[in-house]
């Protein structure tokens, strides 16, 4: 009934339910600063662009973008890599306040928005399906908006979500080329926002295979499946309820870093970042329908085998009895010596659970 | 116990359960534009009127439409079938903004209200109920509020709920003929609004037939009914609850293009909206009920079954025993040779289990 | 074990749960007016009264009460019975928008005020518990408060809730004769109001009977009855819920028609109605707590026997073991030929099955 | 099994169940006023104070209070009994609005409070715990405070929370003398509230030996509990919840009657509601997870019962098959005939079942 | 079955489900003053700094603090042991209103924060976790802001959590010894909130720690942890749902003694606290689908047990059927005298089971 394989299983499943994947999610201390180890590359490129023309740059050094700023051209400087040096010089330089250097190193921090001396200030996360772990990975950004700037801060240098908008700079004709850093920001966001979508359609398509697989052949996995699904659901709605209150605060936020004509651009952002919230309550939904099902496929399969074994029991019972009737020592039992006794005997044993099939099926029992 | 016919029905589960049509409910990306395939067919129908006369004109192409702008007449262009050059065209000769052409060209758009300068922008979904599917179906419609005109974008060209609106306008004395375009706009949302009932009617038609056949006869298929259900009662909420946003923003807009005399007739819809999200909440609540009842009436089913077994065999063990007694190969056994012994074993055999019978009923126990 | 009369109640479980009374529930459907029937029966009623002296009058026809308009008294209009043409023709001669009409002529409205072109309307509905179906009944009621005089329509003559109003008018030494239109319409909110306490009573008493029942003898009819119950909640919460806005709305609105000193009794009504709602909720923590008893009552019934049954079983098990022990025919048993043999095996039948009853007594098993 | 002790304990159950608090709790209906009993004793007492002195009056008839009314001292008024006369001719002296007369003398009325003609208005309960029956009582209080007077309403002379405050009145130096009697109101609502927290710290108790007793012995009558305790809550929050409203109206009133000086006061007994509601809320969840253990509990004694006898029965099970095989009567029996035959099947039946409690133990079943 | 050691476990259980933490928890009384034991012991350290030099000092006697008072330095007066004299003199000193000093005093009072005279007025509470108890402890801190200095009352000597704020105190060039006493109120109020987090660290740990027990094996004792946890998340939760409220307080006070260069920093901490609270929404989450586990384990567990119990009685029962045929008296039974007749009934009697054994198989039943 066990085999060794399902031992295996057994021993297997901590590993299914999780449990590292829920040190991950719960060891959130957005307090500590030292946690955070330096970055050993770090990379920046610089976008230093306006209606007419374009420069790529990338600097070795951070303090080579210092030049940038006032240069009556929109410029876009993208560091990934956090190193605490580089991002206080930087700082320093472009008048970012110590508070937000401090955010911009943190670990696990909430997304948040902040307009402090003459900057905008976003973080927020980016969001990855890890196809291999089954799960939700997050990489910080920070985004600073000044006077004709844009300044970004990303942990790793290997991955971001913006190559469709460095196509879209390069093109001369565009909307970005022609307005100004504003819009950028916009820009930014909204491919943020639109890839949480592509992480969502991931999960929803596990949500979908998950409900097929409980559908067909209910097992303890499926359980221990919907209980990991649940946990990249913390991650997801962690970051995407508080992004649509950052999107909200930009929006309420008048400054005047952001132009009057941008305004409905982030509104349309702020709309999908509202639909991605819905759509993970409809995934919520959907997630406790499937342990309803689950747990009634559960105690169905096991009911029916208890009525199976309960039934086949009771049916042989009777027989059990009349055996037990004619193995008697008595002297005198009817029909001992008669010709046909044994096979009378034997067709009461037949007849009664005939009978009582026919009983219980008429009730409807099997 | 199981059939070949019961196999089948196991086999036919998780269509029941319709995987694919989670697949429809939860892969919604508003963010990809290039998914809308091209409509292979438009048609546009005009319907240019004042007070003393209606004209009803049916260009070949949108371009014709130009014309009616500003022609001192009420003007109702109304495209099924979205292509993108269409609405392109439209938006530029109309005067409206390039992010509500995304808007209208957007696949499973939330939906949503908007004034940008000088028009008013409404998007939400027609509902259909699929009678055949039995799923609740999305048509979305795009509403553009001018000055003295309304453009409507639809997806389909075979359906919409306007015909009593084409009816009502080709009547010279109704209200419709003598107020201006936002009386207009009002009628086709009162419509689109007014056939949500029509769909919730259908979903309350089969959650009393899912109700009666529970009470009836609670079986595997009805948790798979109930959650059907629930999924098509997601799609219902989906696009109810944004929709009294939308009538909500457009009451409080006090944009110029609204009529205070119209604004009573948007609180109507408001009341109509509201009314509706409240019915789906007591769909919901009577579908928890059921669901309640479905897990209740399984377990007194099976309950049911086991205690009978249970109860059969219990009353069956006394009689095994006594044959036990009397079979055992003892030399003096009482009553072995005694001319009755036989038939006193077998009275015991009979009067054991009625007495039990008799205690279990005093219990109360079957 | 299943009686004749026990399957009759089988039969008579759909019908105890409602489904009934569920398609009455969930078929609203505020927009559909062509829906009502036109009243065969229409009853006038006119209290014509001031300060001094107080008038009745009962006219044939509706149109006869036109000449109430404006005669310097307060005049009450109660027509009993709804016909489109007769409210038409009030709505018109009285100054009632179009679409007040329509809420007029309407089925199945949720609960609401407006204020259009100087008049204040309520639309509500007057609850009655009807004691043989054991439902909650509806009847729509709308008040107009114009200057000087109040109109309600009212969709059945046989019943109301206004006869200790009509007592009070009658006397002339009464406040409400005193005061102007004003009052009258806020005794007749509160009449109202004060009549879904009695209604909210009944529902206790059955609750309240429901829980003795249970806790005597909980049966498959109780989670019925407790269904059922659920089902007239709803229709409570539907129109106590919008009621506590209407009264609000009335507070807040301000109007040229609510004299000062009548504000503090639509205060006075308000707190009723929200104390109401607050009831209703006790009443659904009062039903969930009474569905736990009920399932936890059926589990401990179920469970009972089929450990008594498992038990007795248990019990004899030894005892078929040792009959099947000396039933064997091996040359060679001891005791066979013992002259006590039998004996010490009947014995041993015994004393096992009494030394099991200690044990398990001891651990506390039953 | 069920002794005839236990037969009792099941007729008690209804009783503990308590369906006759249901009834006092549910049958809440605040508009009957005539339903009130006139008071056969009414006893008044009358504080007359300034910072210098202190008298204390008992007046026969409340009339003789009506001189106490602007005498330039702070007066206040403490009537035990309820009688409509009294009620009534204080009101018209004092000049309390007809309204509020009708507060008063209501039942079951909900804590609120109001601002009428120049006095502030409070009705709230006092409550007790009665150790006997179990339940929270409640005893309706009706504060007004006027200038330099509070008069004050109690339904039952017998018991009160004010002597603390009285003792504090005699006292020539303490607070209360040398401030108005906006501030004596504060120190009746103070009293009224904390007096709150030795009711909850008394239901706390239960809980907390119902949580013991629960973890003990798991039996019937700890649902009961449970939802005994669960009623005493629905009182506890329905008189904390609006008297955190009734005091914050206090404070945002800005009522002339209230000195600035005092409003921190009355934000310190907020502070104390708020927190008394916080800790029903912990109350709430605590009986929940309290419902929790008791289920399973339950379930696990069941189950333990449930395994125990399946495997004592499947383990004598193999001594039953071999005792008939042994027990056939077939001519030719291996070892039948043979000297050591008997014991050789004994050793069967006893190496059967121990090999399979050692192959049941690996597997962690018992 | 039942070892002594097992029983041992049960008697450990009511401690293990720790009802004494449960009284701890509930009783929460704030208005009963007199409950607070005098301190035996009072520690008083005071730190008068400016931006240029620090001196400390550790006064006998609480009076000696007097001096600090405009200085012109900025003075931190922490007092370790509350002991009402001194609480008394402090605040007459320095000018803090009585009902603060009564909150000082309190037990177990709400978080909350309040302006009053010219100081702002925090209370709240230092959390540590318990390691050996696995409880979380609080301790109350009053922090007193006025001009130039800050008050703070701890209740414990042995500890708090302000180690990182003394050693940056005593660097000359940090920002702190530049700002004012409201950054310094800010540090305090920082290092707080940033000690939530080590708290919720270790309750996460257990979280983490039980998640794997209950995943590898479930046992009674399971429930009573996450009971237990339960309960310190009640703590927890009370602890920082209002601590949030009161930083949002500050923030919103514009009080003149918070410069507007702080706010930002009051805002820090603000999104830390937020932050907190999402945190410990994610760990009741998590426990919640804990307990989703432990029953659905315990369930799997005891089924798998009674299962194949039931097949194993099953698969016995047609054996002893045959046996039983085959043992019967009567004189021709078919068979009997064959040579093989034994070997053909024992061959039956395996063949049955076999071929039974291979239909559950097929059937997926084990």
């Amino acid at each position: 009934m066990v085999t060794p394989k399902k031992m295996l299983k057994y021993l297997y499943l901590p590993n299914l339910f999780g449990t590292e994947r829920t040190k991950e999610i719960l060891h959130v201390n957005p307090t500590v600063i030292p946690q955070r180890e330096e970055a050993t590359n770090v990379r920046t490129v610089v976008y230093s662009y306006n209606a007419a023309n374009i420069d790529e740059h990338e600097p070795k050094r951070v303090e080579s973008c210092f030049r940038f700023k006032d240069d009556n051209r929109i410029n876009w400087i993208n560091i990934d890599g956090l190193r605490k040096s580089d991002v206080e010089s930087m700082a320093s330089h472009f008048g970012i306040h110590a508070l937000l250097v401090e955010d911009i190193l943190s670990i696990n921090q909430r997304p948040k928005m902040d307009e402090v001396e003459g900057v905008m200030f976003c973080l927020l996360n980016m969001l990855y399906y890890n196809e291999e772990k089954r799960t939700v990975e997050t990489e910080q950004i920070s985004i600073i908006l000044g006077k004709d700037f844009v300044i970004s801060f990303q942990e790793d240098e290997a991955r971001d979500v913006f190559n469709p908008l460095r196509a879209r700079l390069k093109l001369s004709n565009t909307k970005i080329r022609q307005r100004s850093a504003d819009y950028l920001c916009y820009s930014m966001l909204d491919l943020i926002v639109d890839n949480y979508y592509l992480v969502m359609e991931k999960l929803g398509d596990r949500i979908e295979a998950l409900e097929e697989e409980i559908v067909r052949n209910s097992n303890t996995r499926s359980l221990a499946k919907i209980n990991q699904l649940k946990k990249e659901m913390i991650v997801l709605k962690r970051n995407i309820a508080p992004v649509r209150d950052l999107i909200g605060g930009i929006i309420r936020s008048e400054s005047d870093l952001l132009e009057d004509r941008t305004t409905k651009y982030f509104k349309d952002v702020y709309d999908h970042i509202v639909q991605a919230y819905d759509l993970s309550e409809n995934y919520r939904d959907m997630m406790l329908s499937m342990q309803d099902v689950y747990i009634n496929n559960v105690n169905l399969k096991t009911n029916e085998v208890m009525k199976v074994m309960a039934i086949v029991t009771c049916l042989l019972a009777p027989a059990t009895v009349i055996g037990g009737i004619f193995g008697m020592n008595f002297d005198k039992i009817p029909y001992l010596h008669n010709q046909y006794g044994f096979w009378i005997a034997v067709s009461i044993m037949l007849i009664i659970p005939i009978w009582m099939i026919t009983v219980f099926r008429r009730r409807g029992w099997f």
